[in-house]
């Protein structure tokens, strides 16, 4: 059996890890906000990324892609403030010159650097004021700093979102530690906002590939705040394996250990995620069961944590079934009415698609809560799928009605 | 060359429609607004209707289906303030109810009575406010009542929607009334909510059915709210054939007038509805071109159309060109990002994925107002499709955060 512990430190909790983040005005020269920050292994690792699915990606992910596919990136230079996203050649042109600085004064090849930008869409990257910086940002490097990483990625976030284990499973004692970003533009069809894994296990590149593609699946696959698909949605795990003398094998107690340490770290990422989205103030886990098959389970989870009005609904403290099982209606999955039965905050609503009898007063009470489940069984056969959502608030509008600020700083750049 | 001009009266322009309204206060007893109404032809009719594509469908759209697949139709009876559905077996008694009542009134069958709900998901109807005022309904019918018609059906509506147009052929002149009720859980990919179509022109019912699919895929099918499908969108037509001697054959004339002057009626419903969405302040048409086929182009337009981001956007007047190109980026269409361009209100807002130099103020203004086109170019091949999509505010939000009044209201009468 394998031990597994909370420790300090966030992403620099494996050994060999250090970090330094600045403030480089980015989005608003007045601020001395952390925007900028660089996390790196002082020994060669094996990199293992996943990415949005959206088409139009920014110029950092394209970069990095293709960076983190020779499986030796050592460096993690990220932004927030601006998403380097439809900036064309000039994007792509800032994004390899920042990794090339960095490269230089880390006395690495570009190609081991991977870089990641958030913020806003359509503008270039006010170069003027991040060169200037990456120089300063490899000085200052401590393995005190991961807490920082955390904080210099954030955008709308209110809390920073930061974690790490300590596993011990037999003779092998490994560490891995995550940090990540969210707030709005989140949506389960892809990978997430921004989310950076460190550890000092010691593990091939097609292992990690394919473990965090599968935890990944399990965590922020799963989220959604706003249905909107980011273009810059990127999960980089780096892997020093400094705590191990041999790699592990697939399947082996360590993999295992492993494997369920990074799923409950990505998990915890994900979940914090929903409930620090951009004016939320419900985190509803949505569980499908008695599906076809678990696509048809996914398809009615989604449905139901994206509609505009069961969000609504949530935000007013109304256990709205009705609502509910007409996001299930139109959902594409295979259902008889009939068959539905649903279940909010643990009281059965509707049985069979009909109301039932329950305490309207208690159930109301339950979803005033800042946490409850729905348990929808559609009846049918044994698919499954869960999906975790928040609620819409007339806040969320609101807070995202204009960007004009960030237009008018870009004139005064002269950006545009 | 057909002549076409607006008339007055609405459902009950065209010959041989009589029509009544009553109060029953079916949402709230103390209401006194209109929110039950028959419809009627006082000769045979040729009965057409297309139905929501959502697989959880209200008792009255699965009745209706039924009585309008056999063509005789001659009557609609509709209620707001209820939609009867997700009531089970007691919600289809009560729909069957409700039309043998009307039918014996008029000396018709069951069958000749189409009926339509739209209300509240799953609570009982309150029958005991209903059927004392169904028999009352056919004492008064006038052909003077057709604006009744369009609001008895309104919810959430501000305003009545209706219109009708007279049409000259030749030696032919038919009429046809329209009404429309919409507001929110609307989107384009089935039908719409209610639309009531009257016709004294004589047509058969295999072209009636294509071409009412046909305007109806040009309009309703094109128009989005919330992105939230209902459970009851109804569109029914009925045509008596009281104006012309000989049935219109497909491709004639006659049957073209009759189907632009059809196509413009459903349009102008569909706008209606967009207009007057709940809390709705902007109305916006987003042609998409350029596309690899109009399945992709329908995916673009659609993706802008319910993207939560891009709908703040407008609210806060902001020509967010960035969030638009990100949806279009997600919506499953073949695209190249550097072959995109954008168009807001006739400026060019980004060109070949890239932002264009346009004047930032002049643009603000443009989107400030209430409606706006949105042009996007995908550069790839010839495909095309129009969507009409509205702004999301913070009071839409509001508006839609709690039904609990439906629920207190339905305890009272002992329904729950």
């Amino acid at each position: 059996m394998a031990s597994i512990r909370k420790v300090k430190g966030g992403v620099c909790a494996p050994k060999q890890f250090r970090a330094n983040s600045v403030s480089a005005g980015i989005k608003d020269p007045a601020s001395k906000r952390l925007d900028l920050t660089l996390l790196i292994s002082d020994t060669p690792c094996i990199a293992s990324g996943t990415f949005t699915k959206n088409k139009v990606q920014a110029a950092p992910v394209r970069l990095s892609k293709k960076h983190i596919k020779n499986g030796d990136v050592q460096a993690i230079l990220a932004n927030s403030g601006n998403a380097n996203a439809c900036t064309g050649e000039v994007g792509m042109k800032d994004a390899i010159d920042s990794c090339s600085i960095i490269a230089d004064e880390l006395g690495l090849k570009t190609s081991q650097i991977a870089v990641c930008s958030t913020g806003v869409i359509g503008l270039p990257m006010p170069m003027m004021r991040i060169e200037p910086k990456l120089k300063l940002l490899s000085k200052k490097l401590s393995p005190k700093n991961g807490l920082d990483v955390a904080k210099a990625i954030m955008t709308s976030d209110t809390r920073h979102k930061e974690s790490a284990l300590s596993i011990s499973c037999g003779k092998e004692k490994f560490k891995i530690g995550i940090c990540a970003k969210g707030a709005g533009m989140i949506d389960p069809k892809m990978a997430t906002m921004l989310c950076f894994i460190t550890t000092d296990a010691n593990i091939g590149k097609k292992l990690l590939d394919k473990t965090l593609k599968d935890t990944v699946e399990l965590s922020f696959n799963r989220i959604t705040i706003d249905g909107d698909m980011s273009t810059n949605d990127t999960v980089i795990a780096l892997a020093n394996g400094t705590s191990m003398k041999k790699e592990m094998q697939e399947g082996s107690a360590t993999h295992k250990s492993f494997k369920e340490a990074l799923g409950r770290l990505l998990l915890e990422m994900a979940k914090s995620l929903v409930k620090d989205g951009e004016r939320v103030t419900k985190f509803v886990t949505i569980n499908v069961t008695g599906a076809k098959s678990s696509k048809d389970a996914q398809k009615a989870a989604e449905a139901v944590a994206n509609s505009s009005l069961v969000k609504c609904s949530w935000n007013g403290n109304d256990p709205n079934w009705g609502r509910i099982i007409h996001a299930i209606g139109y959902s594409g999955a295979f259902i008889h009415e009939n068959r539905i039965s649903i279940s909010i905050a643990g009281i059965k609503a509707c049985e069979k698609g009909l109301q039932s009898n329950f305490a309207m007063d208690r159930l109301r009470d339950k979803v005033s809560q800042d946490e409850f489940d729905i348990d929808i069984d559609l009846g049918i056969n044994d698919g499954e799928y869960t999906v975790y959502s928040s609620d819409l608030s007339p806040e969320y509008v609101d807070f995202n009605r204009s960007e004009y600020a960030y237009w008018k700083q870009a004139k005064k750049d002269g950006l545009t």
